[in-house]
């Protein structure tokens, strides 16, 4: 098979995969292990059994401890442990889920929300998955309010204890990934120390003993069979009255004193919680990378059977159509890739400046805000592809064979946990109002009449109708013209939301119900600052390559993100009065252009993924 | 439970169920038997013969031979065909897709393109299912382009035999329904006769004896576990030179007369290789219902459950805010709750024409183009819908015992059977186109000047800035308007495509490669024809209701459709000067005012589909 495209696939992988590279490189040798063979099961707890070995096997070779100090075996290093998540994504989502809750969720938060003595006894036999524990903080009634959960954590001073109580049906932990292999569990609760709400904790409850018997007062059932991941088991867990040691409370940010009494490094109980919860910003991140290791293989099955799958012809004579060759397909799959390079250089940064600040102990409020809405975008991105990608194989894609139908049914879910996505774009709305407040706030008058002045003068540029009417190829290519575009969407909403607020609490309505009020509004918000944040990011990795093919070969994909992102948007746009009608077409004759262009190397854009043929599992490329 | 709507959801459900009322209200008690009660069935050989088990029960009961002669047991009624087909959808989805197979599309290809020996022969026993069969027309290799199907059927006079071969591993019949319980299949095969191709034909093959084994030559094998629709045996049959009776050809188009000789009551070869697909358009129609029976089924659940989900509250005191207050729910819900109103008539109206044209032996060829258009809306439309409700669920839509995982999986492949829907546009546009055409060359000059007059008075009236930026309500919820705005989309689309093909005509272009360049604007135009005539019977159905509760109710369902597809197509209209940006922005406030409209009658409108409990069978809805 001679391929002639216009650049190398192993020089844009370097890119892809980034400063983790090595690490990424091994785990993919790693996955190709026997004990990583694809077969077809349908019985769930056959499957977990599986899923546990490999589990294991990943743990003998110093995966699991990858997050922890290195006193307990561990590498302290994020970076890394999110590299390895993204490759077992490639492989198999039940594992990766499992790897998650294991060494992410339940061994993070013990290591996150917990202190030496903790980390001392717990973090080595997490990391060697000796000691298997679970994350129970979602209740039957309470998941995106975390805030309201109802399970209780009431110290019992002359007891040195505190007891735990599930005291409503829909107070049980339910969904909880882990919940039938755990020893421990880590459990969400109302910490009530002399009979005051002191806030969500989290406190360390063992829920079986070693022989895997479930502890008195213990509850545990199974969630049954799901639409996927049932290699994963999710259960309910509910607790009657359970005490366990004070010393159990993972006390990082609030603690029971020798005489009692609740402390805490931070005063205030809003602050104290967010700041709880944001320590767990790392997976969603991974849950984010994990989305887009699934629209990366979705894409590399349904664009590798585009170029070898015929159907019609203009005569009998006549060799019949490649799928890849029809104007719609390529629009059905080349905007989807390229908003998975997109997502995933916007996803790598991400996990990088997250990195950089847990390793400087530095605020991550920013990181929390981007981390929800790429979350939310790529994981939104990875439903629809997967869902096209189907489609796009016909009945083919129908089949197990093919890989596709497990990486729907298993990804599906990616828009619900970890947050929901609506709930989360909701939360950087919040985020970017209160910046938008602070601005204000800090600097008084004068920001208000910088921020007027600069909203001016780009309004007056964008009405300025050489500019709205320009549709030259050189300008639609324009980098700063794109910039421009996707940051003011962003303001503009931003400013608008900004005003209704301002409006709605002038008349006295309560601050709950004016976001409820402006709830479609700032979830458009979210997702223009998303965008925009993503496409400076996208922008930069073209600036920053220095090997000409491919940098011109990342050029072109930007510019089909770009300009097919502006075309989704150009009802905004055209409501808006920032582009005319004219524009608006010359955008979709370059969009349909670019993919022109981009087809001859759709090859190369998917082998730069580097995903292994063993962990494509695909029939129908077998003949490719 | 103290009801309190502004109409009766029976009313409505007399509307909806419209002339088949009665057999559909018959079904539905039938699907209570106990035969039909739920287990989850991982196991696709256990799940296969439970399927076949309650197919049996349906045919004891009558249900088998609706569509054929009533000598032979049957209603001669494809209408009544088309309601037990719904409510059985409702259901499941394997045993609805089984009892299309076996009834539908095997024992309706034996009476459409058989002939009276045919039907004296096999219709009584198809129907009551002593005799199985598959319909084999998709391989391998062809599955869109039925004229390219490779398998070949050489007729032999001195052995007044045909001969069914399978020359190539891609002509292999494949997807084949009933592959593994057929005893006879309906072969579609490249018909010779005297070493002269006739096109393709089918041929009755016998594929296994009495006792259940192969035939000789012929090879059957199992297409294994799918995403969903385990319950149905899906094949791959290859034939190695079977040979059977002159007399086991479908005659109905073409024969082999005695004296060898091909003879065929349709001359042009194109016509009636059209005219035997077309006599398959009820399975296009069925899909279409079985499709709006999944929407109802998966918006009934979740709306349900928004109606008793509670998250997040104005602050400790205040109860939490019901999922069906927030707006972005109501956005995400009743929007898809409209469409599923809008393509229900659609399809009730398109099957009331296919009877009445069956019954008087009118030509098909409206219908098959409405079919078509129809049948790929309505599929997508409930692969989306089944897709947001699982997400509106959040974790509880992921669980198998709340009945949308299955749901999901099951229609995933609705899209793609019976006709790939972009390839069904496609069809629908060049229909569209060709009848354009057709204007031109029956009147000639003549009609050219009448369409050019008629769109220059409609641009005119459409640019008279008075109407472009009309914003008032009045204005909006005018059927006029509305249905202007549809009609001006599908006539301009349809003007600009032809002006393009003519364009690409002129330079000498051949006709299939214009066909190809102009392809996504063909796909525009098919979507919006069918828009168009999908609210041309909502709006038909506003005005004959007579019952004014009804009547509101209706009008401000068919309000949400024709506006959020307007507001859905706002670039579109923008683009082309229809309308102002302060007329999008008024249409986006009515919808979102009908939503807070419609809300309060939510749980009456899902009600007025009249699912029994036992076929929703989703354990969130026990205590809604």
């Amino acid at each position: 098979l001679i391929q002639n495209f216009s650049f190398q696939p192993e020089l844009m992988n370097d890119i892809l995969d980034g400063q983790t590279r090595d690490v990424k490189r091994k785990v993919r040798q790693l996955l190709k292990d026997p004990v990583f063979s694809h077969e077809i099961i349908r019985d769930k707890e056959i499957q977990r059994e599986k899923i546990m070995r490999q589990l294991k096997f990943l743990a003998t070779q110093g995966l699991g401890s990858i997050l922890y100090p290195t006193k307990y075996g561990g590498d302290d290093d994020p970076l890394k442990y999110a590299a390895v998540f993204e490759m077992i994504a490639l492989y198999d989502l039940s594992l990766v889920v499992k790897f998650g809750v294991q060494f992410g969720l339940f061994g993070g938060s013990v290591h996150r929300l917990g202190t030496e003595a903790h980390h001392e006894k717990y973090l080595a036999d997490i990391g060697n998955l000796d000691l298997t524990g679970c994350f129970a903080m979602t209740e039957t009634d309470h998941g995106s309010n975390v805030k309201g959960l109802e399970t209780t954590a009431v110290y019992l001073h002359d007891l040195r204890s505190i007891e735990v109580h599930s005291p409503t049906p829909g107070s049980a932990k339910e969904y909880i990934g882990n919940a039938i292999h755990a020893k421990l569990a880590v459990v969400f609760a109302q910490l009530y120390v002399s009979g005051i709400n002191q806030g969500v904790h989290a406190v360390i409850v063992p829920v079986r003993d070693r022989e895997g018997n479930l502890l008195p007062g213990v509850f545990i059932e199974d969630n049954g069979y799901k639409m996927g991941l049932n290699g994963v088991d999710n259960g309910i867990i509910r607790f009657d009255h359970v005490r366990v040691p004070r010393r159990n409370l993972l006390n990082q940010y609030g603690d029971i004193n020798d005489e009692g009494a609740y402390v805490s490094p931070i005063e205030n109980p809003s602050k104290r919680f967010f700041t709880m919860l944001g320590s767990l910003v790392a997976g969603r991140i991974c849950v984010g990378l994990g989305a887009v290791a699934v629209s990366r293989k979705a894409l590399t099955i349904a664009i590798r059977y585009a170029l070898s799958r015929r159907q019609f012809s203009a005569g009998k004579d006549k060799p019949e159509t490649l799928l890849m060759d029809y104007p719609t397909h390529q629009r059905r799959l080349l905007l989807r890739l390229s908003k998975t390079y997109a997502y995933g250089f916007g996803l790598k940064e991400c996990a990088n400046r997250y990195a950089k600040a847990i390793k400087e102990g530095s605020d991550l409020r920013y990181i929390e805000t981007l981390a929800a809405g790429l979350k939310a975008a790529a994981s939104w991105h990875a439903t629809d592809t997967a869902q096209e990608c189907r489609e796009a194989c016909g009945g083919k894609g129908y089949l197990s064979e093919n890989a596709l139908p497990d990486l729907k049914a298993d990804s599906d879910i990616f828009t619900t946990f970890e947050g929901d996505n609506t709930v989360l774009l909701q939360l950087v709305a919040k985020s970017l109002l209160s910046d938008f407040r602070q601005e204000f706030h800090d600097e008084g008058y004068r920001a208000v009449m910088k921020f007027l002045a600069e909203r001016l003068a780009t309004t007056m540029m964008e009405l300025n109708p050489v500019v709205t009417r320009r549709t030259d190829l050189d300008h639609l290519i324009d980098p700063d013209f794109q910039l421009h575009a996707f940051r003011y969407r962003y303001r503009r909403l931003l400013y608008t939301v900004g005003q209704r607020m301002q409006k709605y609490l002038r008349k006295r309505i309560n601050p709950y119900d004016a976001f409820l009020r402006c709830q479609n509004h700032m979830v458009e918000l979210a997702k223009a600052f998303t965008d925009y944040w993503v496409l400076k990011r996208f922008v930069g990795q073209v600036v920053k390559c220095d090997q000409p093919e491919v940098k011109q070969a990342l050029k072109n994909m930007c510019d089909l993100y770009a300009l097919s992102t502006i075309e989704e948007h150009k009802g905004w746009y055209l409501e808006q009065d920032y582009m005319q009608g004219s524009k608006t077409k010359a955008i979709r004759r370059v969009v349909n252009k670019l993919c022109q262009d981009i087809k001859v190397d759709a090859r190369a854009y998917v082998d730069a993924f580097d995903i292994p043929e063993e962990l494509l599992n695909a029939e129908i490329l077998q003949s490719d």
